[in-house]
Order: C-alpha cells, then structure tokens, then sequence
C-alpha cells in the first residue's frame, strides 16, 4: 500500500471536514442538489461501469442476490437523485441545542449539535450505499472516507468522482468524500486504525464484515448489526393482524436485517390458526417453514427445526416456528437467540404487550405492528446509514442526530471556581 | 487467571442487570441512602484497609501526590456517604421519553431511556471513584465490573463488600457491584474482551491507562481524557478577569484534567499586564512558567519553553505562556495541541468570542470562565463518571444521562410496510 498516499487522504479529509462543518444549511443542501443534477447527466457512464462490476461479478460467481443488490440502471440511478431531495427536506441537525442552563453563579452552560468531522464507512458491494453515506454525511457538515466492496470498485470510482465534481461547482472541499477502493483490504485495515483522524467507523454488512472491523479498530465504531428477528403471537392475538404481520415482516423483502426469522405462537394462538397462517405463508408466499414438534403436528408440509434454526438469520423465505405454552417461554427464546434489532408481539392483551415492551431488550420492541418499520425513512429519518444495534451513541435506525456529536458552550464574566 | 470464575461473575453481572433495570427509582435511591448510611457505619473498618494499602504505597516509593488521592480517612469517608445524597437526589433518568410521534399510518414511535445494562471501569488507584461509579450505575440502572489500581486493593475490596451488604438489605442483587481486581492485569484483559457480557468500557486515568484500553478492547469504550487546557488572553481582555481566570485554572488544583496547562497571550494584552500577571502567578502562586522568548523578555522569571512544553499535561504548578500576533495564531496553537478537552478565551470582543466558541474543537469551548467549571458537579450533574473527550455518546462531563442507552417503543393495531 502507498502509506505516504493514504496518509495525505486522511489529512485531506481532516482539512475538509472544517470546510464542511463551517459552511451554511444552503451550501450544503445546494451541493446535494448538484449531486442529483450530476448523477442524473451522468447516468450512462455510471451504469456502464456498474455492467463492467456485473460482468466480473457474474465470472466471479456471485449469488443473484448480491449480483441484484449490485446492479444499478437507470430507474435506480433516478431514485437514488430522488433520495437525495428527500435529505434536502429534512432539517439541518448542526447548532440545534441540546440542553442548556444558567448556573447558579450566573455562568451560562449550552450543549449544541456538531458534526463528528470525519467518518469512514466500511460496507459490502452495494453502490447505493455510497450515495446514501455520502448525502447523509454531507448534510450533517461531516466528510467521509469510503471503502465499499471490491466488486463494486468500477460503480462506486464513477459515483464518488461525481460527487465531487457536484461540491466543487458549489464551493466546498471535493475531498468532503473519497473512496479509499485503491488500496484495497490494507486501505481498510489503515482505516480502522487512522485514531486522530477518522471520528467515528461506521461498518454496513455481514456479521463477520461488522466482527471484523469491532475486533480491529481502535477509532470508536458503530456496530449495525444482523436481525435474528422474532414475532410472538400471544394467546390472544386477532388472526388478521397475526397474518398480515407475519406475511409481511417474512414475505416483502425476506434479504434486508428487519425481515422476521423466528415465529413464537402461543398454543391457543396456535390452535386457532396456525393451520391457516402455516397454509398462506408456505402455499401462497413460498415460505419454508422449519417447525418445531408441535407446529409439524399442526402443519405438516415443513422442515423438522433444530437449534441451528434458531441461531440463523435466514435473509432468504425462511421461516423458523415454534410453539410456546406462554409469554415467558416467547421471552426466554427471545432473550436466547435475540440480536437486539426488533422484537414483536402481536397480542390483544394490554399487560402482555407492556411486558413485552419492558423485558424486552433490543433496538426497537413492537406491539402489533411489522418489524419492517425499522427503517429509517418509516421513521421519518430521510435516508439512513444503518440499523445500530448496539448501545452506545446510537441504537436503531441512524439518521442524521445519529451523525453529530455535541460540544458544550460556557459564556461567564470572569467567574472563578470557589 | 481462574476463567471459570471470571466467567461466572461476568454471568452473574449480566443477570443482575435485569434486577437493578427493572427495579423502582424508590428502590435504587434506598439502596444509595443504605450505602452511605453501611459506610459511615464501617469507617473504622475502611480506613484500617486504607491504612494498609497506603504501607505498602509508601513501601513501593508511590509518589505524594498518588498517595494523596489513595488516601481515604474518617473525614473523606464521611464526605463520599454525603455525596450519596447529592445522587439521590438527582432524578432518574430511566423512561425519559426523548423523542417521539405519530407515523403518517398511525404507528406510534418513542424513544426512551434504558440502561445500558453491564458496565465496566478500569481505573488508578483512587478508592473514591469506587463509590463514585457504583453510585451512578446504580442510580442509572446498571450494574458495573470495577477494576481499581492494584495500590488500592484493600480498600476497594472492603468498600465492594460494604456496597454488596446494603444491596441486599433493600432486596437487590449484590452482584450489582462486584470487583474484579482478584483477577488481576489478566482480569483487566478479559474485561476488555468481554463482548455480549459488558455493554460499555469506561476507562479513567492516565493517556497511557486510557490508551491501552483503547487498543485492547473489543467491547465499546468512552475515554475519558487528558486535559492540555489552553486560556487564550485575547487583546480586549480586562486584566482582572484574565489574572482571576489564568490563576484559578492553574492554582486551585493543579492535578486535575480541567487545570489550566498553556497561557497564550494576545501581545497588545501582554504588553498591557502580562508582567504582573507573570508576577502574580509565580511570586504568589507559586507557578513555575515556562516562557516563549517574547514573554521571557516580559518577565525573566522563568524557563525557557520548547516544543515539548507545548505537549505536555504538568497535572503541576507549571505554565507554559505564548505570546501570539492575534487570535489565528491562538486557534492554529490550540488546533495543533488541543486534547479535545476544555479550551478557554478571556475577551471583551463579542466577534473573537463567538469566533471561539465556534471554531474551537473541544468538549468545552469557554468565554471568561475559569476552565474548572469543566465538571459534573458544576453543571449540576451530581457526581461524574469521568470527562469523555471523544465524540461518540458522551462529550465532556459525563453524569447520569451519558450511562443510558434507548430504545424504541413502536405500537401499532396490525400496520403492514405497503
């Protein structure tokens, strides 16, 4: 690796990030415009270098899975400019303060919002990702260093000299956002070790991506992690809402971290109607369903499941159940196999959906509604930059809050300490 | 190391967080009002402790000022029982709702505060930082692994003892508190491994304590760190407020990480009374300066400064001063020697000073305040946890707020994702 190289990116992106983090809201929302503007004119060379990471991808064997998550035409390219109207709308998180008082000696304490000043981003071949870092970054007054997955180099160089030709026509730092691509996995390792230099890592990806980066960077990370998710059908659970939740938490996007994995229903619940979930899941939606004893002598048309069901997060039309005699034994599971990502229970019963909301320990716990809410843009956060499942700084969907740090102001008229 | 047992203490930490994370706020403040009243009663049997572990201090050649902050006698136990109450009174900070709403389908959001669950400190030698954080973890619902100074052992040992009786007196889990300093550097090590057991690290002590714990650990870590305060006399300031400001930054005590270390001194200011405040300083106070030649020809009273003045912590009555053309040459000094701590500007000018609080990169950017304010009891937040000088989740004096996570609470009556 070019060290002396790399190094002169990490200081660029240093001195950039005052250039960022001083400038206006409508500088920055003007460079966001211009970002849209640039990949919309520049939409045939984007998509034919992402055919070129195609191509290899399709020689180097990909799963069609991660060949689609790869994959931008132009309908893609256009939402992705789209997208950025969306951070644009969104109200600018700097200088908002925080907390704030007089004490009691009449100096004046404020906490505001800043920016983190840089961020690096390590996450796999997926090229809307660099867009959606970069916007949310740049809206938030940070620079960001990017490594994105090798199949997807060709894509990303395009995208990211894109985006620096849109902040140099308005004013700001083109270094505000680099790709570190060129050197390769000794770039990432150099990242997660750049402590003065990068605030803050942000790892998007696998389990082993994100164990990875945890296990060997001494800059401060935030983990986004796998979703083992599970939904508890209590007892009294409406059979409408326990359908259409299960159905849609499984079946709409079964690849991306919010989708369900583990399905828990109550004996009564089960009685009643897992028959009829069982039969719309795997006959209508194409759900392999891995049943525990219980459920296979309700539904039989399933896989046997062992504990390695309960321990894997699918991402594929997978569906592991189990039958429970109550609530403690969905929340002993739960506390067994959880992630921490989302957890729901679909009940009628306004004690049980309080102590599931109480015990239960994880990003986002729901009552009655589909884990695939846990998003960023459900919540009202525009774009995000990932789920964090982790407990420090930022837990669940991140937006652009989860971008700032803050520093405290003290105004006095020469107050001394006593 | 015995692994087993380091294991099992880990375990039982972990199920004691949900003891203390769900137990009452009437609870937890019986149990500190318990502790303070167990400490007063065992004074006698604290400070023999302490008397030991302050023999073999001396034996080992510990110098004054470590023996200083070792020391714990009836007067010092009595005022760590006091400051009990200063916690107590506090409000708790579980449940807060931070933000919340109303999705456009009617799901409704909420964030609110949780504990973090486990967490861990490694500290020096200081017996009081034991009740300190085991108060605020405590307080915020937590439980806490404590690794203290080897020099501290039997002290810490009789005040965890002490902690553990009067937890189970109001019904809670003695495992709340534990130490883990049986287990000795190599416990310190695991702890830092300890990833699914420990949620939070927090390391409190010296740049080298601090560093290490910030190579070695796998587990998320706030740093707590070191001070090179710099106070900048800016042309406009009254000489008053300067001499009253550098001298109670530097003078009252000097061993802490808020103390004033540099003094950069506008030239128009220093011609005005850099003399007498050089006097003040040395003659009165003590102070030995360090002095660039500008201000060597000032006041000859003092050292010659070089370049590793500018990077050194004193934590002593030293003073490094530097006298500057303006307020660019102050902020280039502080942006190349700041540790992110606490920076300081003594002015009249209301530009420079906004200039300041803007451009400055600290946790605690101040005007005309001494840099010892920078504290969790000055801003009211009872006792501290420590000063964070990094930027993810807590900046500067970290209180009760910054040992909480959140989570989300989504409640829905069967909301699908269209």
């Amino acid at each position: 690796m070019d060290t002396k190289a790399f190094n002169s990116m990490l200081a660029a992106a240093k001195t950039a990030s005052k250039g960022i983090g001083n400038s206006s809201t409508a500088t920055r929302n003007a460079a966001l415009t211009e970002i849209a503007k640039v990949l919309i004119d520049r939409t045939k060379e984007i998509v034919s270098a992402n055919q070129f990471d195609l191509e290899n991808g399709k020689q180097a064997g990909l799963a069609s899975g991660l060949l689609d998550r790869l994959k931008l035409d132009g309908v893609r390219v256009a939402a992705l400019a789209d997208s950025l109207q969306t951070v644009i709308d969104i109200p600018d998180p700097l200088g908002e303060i925080v907390r704030g008082r007089t004490l009691h000696n009449g100096v004046k304490i404020q906490q505001i919002r800043v920016p983190f000043g840089v961020i690096g981003a390590i996450y796999e071949a997926r090229p809307n990702v660099t867009v959606d870092i970069a916007s949310l970054a740049l809206k938030s007054g940070n620079t960001v260093l990017l490594r994105g997955g090798t199949a997807a180099e060709n894509t990303n160089r395009v995208l990211v000299a894109a985006i620096q030709d849109a902040l140099k026509t308005v004013g700001l730092p083109a270094e505000a956002v680099q790709t570190i691509d060129e050197f390769g996995r000794e770039g990432a390792t150099a990242l997660m070790q750049a402590t003065g230099f990068v605030d803050v890592l942000i790892p998007r990806g696998s389990a082993e991506l994100i164990r990875t980066v945890v296990t060997e960077s001494t800059v401060p990370v935030i983990e986004t992690g796998s979703g083992i998710v599970h939904i508890y059908i209590d007892a009294s659970a409406p059979k409408e809402w326990a359908i259409d939740i299960v159905r849609n938490a499984k079946e709409q996007r079964p690849s991306v971290c919010n989708a369900a994995e583990t399905l828990l229903i109550h004996k009564d619940a089960a009685a009643r109607f897992y028959p009829e979930l069982a039969a719309a899941l795997h006959e209508q939606g194409g759900v392999v369903i891995h049943a525990d004893e219980a459920a296979l002598k309700l539904y039989a048309d399933a896989e046997p499941a062992s504990e390695v069901d309960w321990q894997t997060e699918y991402l594929t039309l997978d569906l592991s159940v189990r039958v429970v005699e109550n609530l403690d034994e969905a929340l002993n599971h739960i506390s067994r196999y959880s992630t921490k990502h989302t957890e729901a229970i679909v009940t009628e019963d306004y004690a049980n959906a309080e102590r599931f909301l109480n015990e239960v320990d994880a990003a986002v716990v729901m009552v009655n509604a589909s884990t695939r809410f846990t998003d960023g843009g459900e919540f009202g956060f525009g774009a995000e930059v990932g789920i964090s499942t982790q407990k420090l700084h930022a837990r669940g969907p991140m937006g652009l809050q989860e971008l700032t740090s803050t520093k405290w102001l003290v105004r006095g008229n020469g107050q001394i300490r006593k």
